[in-house]
This record gives structure tokens, sequence and C-alpha cells, in this order.
């Protein structure tokens, strides 16, 4: 893997974040410490359940949550696929509203509730990425059943006007309470999450963007609500999620956010600099864009390019020239399809293909951007020179 | 945790297993060394999918399957749920047909099943814990999509003639092939799965009953059939289980069976020695018997008990002597339900409530059965005792 005999710089912290120290170090503690099922009612067994239900007590408090109001899943794809699922099983009719920017696992779904005659409807976006919330004073209907918005997007960082979002739902539900949930995976640790003041019902999150283990993840649901299991079976997770609890992975997830919580106001100063200084580097080059730049952003992210840069190739060269970036999430890579984040903004075709992400994260430091922004600029260059030679 | 000094000793790996040292190793060198997400497509992503694709291959080809035919789940509830209710999501008529000492998650599933209008029907089981698959024949019908028998009884460790199922099924099918599963989680690494002898289509396997970890599993499926994913969102394991891969929990997985499958013979040898062992210093003990025991069973697991001895109170009387045992399921506790299999069985309700089980693993030693059968004599004594005490 290495570049020149350094290890490549990684620069890919939201697709998914390599593990903080401490992280690994409660994981192994717990992974050989605590052998037992929670289930069981022998002392292994109540063991493994007190650090599993103090663990549960813990981020239910960092949350503002109550802890029973706190599932355990296996991430943020399983979190959002259940929580956003059940008018599909509904006899009556039902109606759900969300946006076109957020993560395929909460798209997907919404695509299986079309297929089993749930409506959706989608909030429109601007330009700067920011969804247009006051438009769903037109959309709630007695049938809405949920309202999704994600907190930050995970391509371009951009927050998204959640608490406005509850408040305008809250105004405007006729009677029934609409479900408001909010994808919180890409902003767990990295910028305060007052759900409570939100007034949102439900979060998805997932441990792994932030440097705990990929694997698992949390559900928080307020309130009552029809909401069948998904995983079927024993009674784990108070009947919600079934399956042996993996206590060393839900340490791991605790580990990292008692990591991230004391140092969020320190963390997002330290990566805001830093992806300012990024930027800053970059803009003087020819071309030069930044997607979402105006608005709010997760401190950690930007989303750049060069005009007529293509991504792909960009992202290749600099690969090979030791430095790991993306285009657009994850996800979706394999298929080389265009970003559907970039597109829902109205962005131009050939500035969505020249858009690159570059997402930061503990382990980031000056040199790493700086060594960045130097492959950057000079790939960028041999791109260009290379186009023209072929366009002459 | 210590009694007198020393640990307790545990002897309930069917409800799950202390993890392997070599799993240990393995996983804290993926976790550590592999950040990347297999998604990414710079080097640090393509180093995650590598180890993932060839841990894929590798387990594939212990189970003889094609490594497109293995998706990792987050365990064997998961691998259940995914596999046995898409017949409740079809439009058409459906049936299918299991068994009553099947694990919760497939019996859960069945319920939902049942609640969403396909037939399910239940094999008969005898007395000695053995489906009577020969009934199968009278149950197919053209709108039978699946047939699900476990490999092998959780709390019994009964061995379920799966090969004579699919063999009747086959005989039987009418035109279109029925899916024939089996839920393999208690036996996979304890016995040899010759599932491509056997002509099944689908098995279900965790990690974690085998000292691999927990929050992994393999949904190992031949064929084409109109599964959809039950986790929505991105298209990881060819879009039938969506979510960042956890490579270092496949790496467990892996770890665990190889470190199974060349010790087969000797850990079957070694255990089944040392459950006879331990029956051998019980039984001169007046009232004991052994459910399952004229019958092929899985090498760890013997289930028994005493007449006249509720196993609630030998197994809180063992945990306290240090002695880790259980009573039926660990998925089924905290519920004080008699076990669903001992009474599918048709066990009279005092001997149901009398059965405990004990189940030996990797790090299971003569000393731990000696002491776990002279704890087991004095407590049924000191109970009895107790017990003619209050009756006189």
């Amino acid at each position: 893997m290495a570049a020149k005999g350094r290890p490549p710089i990684y620069l890919d912290y939201n697709a998914t974040a390599p593990v903080l120290p401490v992280v690994a170090e409660r994981m192994q503690a717990a992974l050989t410490g605590l052998p037992g099922n929670p289930s069981s009612p022998h002392r292994y067994g109540q063991s493994a359940k007190d650090v599993l239900e103090g663990a549960r007590e813990s981020l239910a408090a960092l949350l503002g949550f109550n802890r029973r109001e706190i599932t355990f899943t296996s991430g943020g794809s399983e979190g959002n696929t259940m929580l956003l699922r059940w008018p599909g099983l509904a006899e009556e009719a039902a109606h759900i509203i969300t946006s076109p920017i957020e993560h395929p696992s909460v798209l997907r779904t919404c695509e299986w509730l079309s297929g089993r005659g749930v409506e959706v409807s989608y909030l429109p976006v601007n330009g700067r990425g920011v969804v247009e919330v006051e438009a769903v004073t037109g959309l709630l209907r007695p049938e809405t059943r949920i309202v999704s918005l994600m907190t930050a997007n995970n391509e371009t960082g951009v927050i998204q006007p959640v608490a406005e979002l509850a408040r305008l739902v809250r105004a405007h539900e006729s009677g029934r309470r609409v479900l408001v949930h909010t994808d919180a995976v890409q902003a767990f640790g990295r910028i305060p999450l007052p759900l409570r003041d939100w007034d949102v019902d439900a979060v998805t999150l997932a441990a792994h963007k932030l440097g705990g283990p990929k694997g698992i993840g949390v559900v928080a649901l307020r309130g009552n609500w029809p909401l069948p299991g998904l995983v079927l079976g024993g009674e784990q997770e108070r009947g919600l999620r079934a399956g042996t609890e993996s206590v060393f992975l839900v340490e791991g997830m605790l580990a990292a956010a008692e990591w991230a919580w004391p140092r969020l106001e320190e963390e997002r100063r330290r990566l805001e600099g830093l992806r300012d200084r990024l930027a800053g580097q970059l803009e003087a080059c020819g071309g030069f864009f930044l997607n979402g730049g105006e608005v709010r952003r997760l401190p950690n992210t930007a989303n750049l390019g060069f005009a007529g840069v293509p991504a792909q190739s960009l992202l290749v060269a600099m690969d090979l020239a030791g430095v790991a970036v993306s285009t657009g999430s994850a996800c979706q890579s394999g298929a080389v399809e265009p970003s559907h984040v970039l597109t829902a903004m109205g962005l131009p075709e050939e500035r969505v293909g020249a858009s690159l992400r570059i997402s930061l994260g503990h382990g980031s430091s000056e040199a790493d951007v700086d060594r960045c922004a130097a492959v950057m600029l000079a790939e960028v260059a041999r791109l260009r020179r290379s186009a023209s030679r072929y366009a002459s």
C-alpha cells in the first residue's frame, strides 16, 4: 500500500474512518473479557449484559434520549431500513416525505415503499445543497406518517435544517403525530446533536465514520410507533432487533462517542482549519470550485473540483500518487453514475463529473492536507496538459 | 466473576462461545490494518475489498458453495429472517414447511408470514428430538415455496435428517423448485456440512457459537430466487445486503472456520469424550435423564436433568458454585417459559422444567466437566434435601 515508502494519505473519512486507538483497545478488552451472551442468566451472561446496558445508558445520555429508547443495530443502513419501512407493511394509506439527497438506504427504502403503494414526496434542494424545508407545509397530508431528512449530507457535508423542519411539521401536522426522523450517520460525533431541542422522534447513527467499528449502529426512537422488528427472533432490544448482541462492538461505538463528545469544539476548529487551509491552497488554480461552500457544512468535508478535469481521472491519479479521496459516496461506487446529490442540487453535468469529495478526521494533519493540495494541483495540471495535447 | 478465586467454568457454548485466541489476533490485525471501505476505489478501499473477497472465496470453498453465493450478514437471526420472509412480500399464495423445534428467528418469521397470509405447516417431532421428515410428502403443495429444517437443534443438539428431507422434497415437488433451507448455526464447525451432497439450496450460519465474533454470519444461497434484500441501501453483497462491510468481523468468522475445519474429527472425539464422561458421572444419581440421548447429537451438547429438581433452581445454584450452564436457549431467557423444543418432543411438563443444557467447546477440559459433575451432584442432593424438608 506504500507509495514512495510512505503509506497513502487517507482523506476519505465520510466513506469510513480508521478505528481510533482507544476504540481498538476497549474492543479488544471486551472481545476477550466478556465471553457471555447477554441473554444468559449466569454470571458470564450478566457481566456481558451489565456492560451492554451500561453502554446503552451512556450513549442515551450523550444523545439526550432515555436508555429504553436506544436500539443497537448493525449500522446505518439497517437503522434507516428498519425505521422507514413500516408504512409499507400497514394496511392503511400512507405517505412519506424525504429529500432527494438522502443516503441510498433511505432512497432505496422509499422506492420499496413506493412499490407497496406508499406515496413518497421529495422536498426540493437548492444549488447550495440545502433542502428547502418550508415546502413541507404544502406536502403534509393527514396520511403522512414519516418526514425524514439527514442531519448532514455525506457528499457535500452541508448541514440540513432539521430543527426547522421539525418545527414546521409540528405546526402543520393534522392531529396524528408525524414521525420526524433524521439520519445523523455523518453528523455523529462531528457536530453537536441537540436532538431533544430539535424535537425529532428518531435518529439513525453508525459508529464507523467516527473511528468506531464497522458493523454497529443505533436507532434512537422516542414515543410509541407501530415499528415492527426488521430482524426477527429473540426478545433482544425490547423485541425490536433480534440476534445475540455484540457487546464488544457496542463498547467500540461507545468508546468512539466518548472520545468525540468532549472534543467536538476542538476537533471542529482543527478540522475546519485544515479544510480551509486545503481550499486556500487550491483556489488559486484556474477553474477551482467548491460545492456547498457558501453554507454551514460539517467541519471535515469539502466537495470540490476543477473545471474540465474529470473527477474519476483525478481520483485515480491521486490514488497512484498516494492520496485517497472519493467521488461521491462510497456506497455508490463500482457504478460510475453521476452523484445523485450534486445532480439534485441542479449543478451542471460537467461540474458534477468534476467533483471530488475530501473528508478529514481524527488522523488528519497539516502535512496531509498540504501533500494533498500539492498532489492535486500537480495532477490537475498534468491532466489538463494531456487533455489539451489530445484535443489539439 | 471469580468464585473461590477461580473464574466460573463456562459450559454454555450453544448460547455463545468465548472467542478463540487466533480469531482475536486476526480480528485485531484487520481492525487496525484495513481502515478502508471495500466500496472505495482507492488503495485503502481495494485492500479491504481484497481481504473481504478472499475471505468470501475461502468460506465458500469450505462450504462447497461458489463465492458469489455467499452473503455476509450480521448473524443467524438476520440470515433466517432474510431467507424466509420473501413469500410474505409476494402477491401470490404461498406455503412454507418447517418444524416446531426451530430457532426463534425461524419461528417468529413464520408467525410474521402467517400474519401476511402465508400458510405455515410444521413437521412432527418425535420424543427423541428428531423431526419426522417423511411427513413432508403429505404437506407439499404446488404453492410450497420453502422447506426449512435446522441442521442440529440448539437445545438438545439432536442432528436432523436434512439430507433425507431434501431428497423427499426433490422427489415430490411439483414442477417448480422448492427452496430447501437449513439453519446450521449450531452445526457450523462442529460436524461436517456436506451441503452439496444434501442438495439444500440455502444455509444460515453465524460465527459466534464456534469462537468467532458476535455480529457476523453468512447466508449461502444457490440458484435464482426472488429474494429481496432485508437491509436496503448500497449495492454491497450483490445488492442483497446493504451497509459497509465489516472486514474485521468477516476475518474473524473465517479464522474461526479455518480453526475448526481441520479439527472437526479431533474435536468431535474430544468433546464427545468429555460429554460422555460427564454423563457417566451423573447417571448414577437417582432420577437422572438425558433428552435426545438415543440419537445422533452434536458432540458438544447434553440436555439432561434429575427428576424432581427444577432446572431453574439448579442453574442458579450451579452459577453460585461457579459453573455456567443453561436452561434451553439463551434467546428465550428473561422469559422463564418452558422450552418449546422439549415441549414439542412431547416430554412431560415436569421433565421439561427439570432439563438443563450443558454445551462444551474449544476451551472445555476434563477438569471442567469433572468439576461440573461434582457441583451438579452436590447441588442436586442439596436441593432434594431442602425440598423434602419443606414437603415434610
